[in-house]
């Protein structure tokens, strides 16, 4: 498994009137999360995308089991766990508070396109994960 | 099926550098259709938290199979599939542009909870569906 | 002076812990007056872009004077005080509540640009305008 | 005067289709240079809220110079710059791109807010920027 940690401090522009982070600020946090864990890697999703690669969304599913709050400091712990193959690849996310409670887990799945269309996971990708991931037979 | 459809004009804040509507904002317009299909009921989500009855999300699941666009109108469709019961209600979502094509479909489970602890679903919440869904046997 | 208003229902996204709309989403639902002050004159921000003029905000002001919550319906009434002229428009803003009370005024400052450079104002903005507003003698 | 630094790394969910980062974002940021500019003087803002005070904003002005883009590194420098008295408190702001220019400036204003009631300036923050600024002759 490949694993990378970001932190992340809650600002009040990101709390709802419950006083919690928005339910749906998680999305943004998780694209940090994935950024970081590609740039751990050596992968700048920057420079993919200005390579004309793009890694749209296809999936994103998130449980919540406690809330986060203004100012907390959060940990996205984001994983690969599987080798990307074919055009798909997995994240999987667990948020972490200051107590190091797991407060939500998730997980998105994207598409490699170039173009427009599918394409084949980069080789440059296969082989920075290769380090951790074993590589699925064909 | 209880089923209500609401209408956004997308903003140019949410959209993202791909030209894409960005995949996190799709739970505010979820959001957005929730409060509008319970408005419908003749429920206001407004009053049910001024009553001390809150609705946080436990789970969200999207699937996206096409974009969305600045100034693009787009009709969230909602629905309540199944007569809550014990703590708890789901919400389905499907999203539809100017060309009535899905573009994407997503849910939500939120519990009901007073003084924040889960509490029975409010009869209020069961006798409104209730016209609309069969109440599920005890 | 042309005017045109637009309705905004507050989001629970759009709150923040105060309970109160956060103060930065009025730069979302002043872009979303101002895109429809456009489209009410004749005029569609969008097939703008699509022919390459491009209107990035130079400078934005608001003065908050009460608060807006959570599914309070707002009203943004945008108004174009003056004839553009050189490159720029300005653009006024004021948001009232369901009580019509004026909560908070703003303005900002576009450019008009074509390939990155500034460019005159338009010339259909200009007749579109001109019924309402008095061309400035060069 | 005194002076904070902040680091913020833009993602893309606050970028837009310009590929710029949206302008209402820097309300944010801003707050996020304020809320670290507190708390390198040593004082909590989520503290002082626990405590009954409030910060809402009363105005906020920004000049944009020039676009911030998606995986930039920006530093937002957060000022006060003269002691503030009465119920209120100024902070200026400055965004500076990797190459450290100038790419917006701004300012909020603020007022102290105990029980809905502007109150004076805590004596604590008197006190902690007293060690920069010099106290206003009464």
């Amino acid at each position: 498994m490949y694993s990378s940690e970001t932190i992340i401090r809650v600002r009040y522009a990101e709390t709802d009137r419950m006083g919690y982070v928005y339910y749906g600020n998680y999305a943004a946090f998780f694209e940090s999360g994935r950024v970081e864990a590609l740039r751990a890697l050596g992968l700048s999703y920057r420079e993919m995308e200005e390579q004309g690669i793009m890694l749209p969304v296809l999936s994103f599913n998130i449980k919540y089991y406690k809330p986060a709050f203004f100012d907390d400091i959060l940990t996205i712990r984001t994983s690969v766990k599987e080798m990307p193959s074919g055009t798909r690849i997995h994240f999987h996310y667990e948020t972490l508070n200051e107590k190091k409670v797991t407060i939500n887990e998730g997980e998105t799945t994207h598409a490699f396109l170039s173009g427009g269309r599918p394409v084949a996971v980069p080789q440059v990708v296969i082989d920075k994960l290769g380090v951790f991931l074993v590589k699925k037979p064909q």
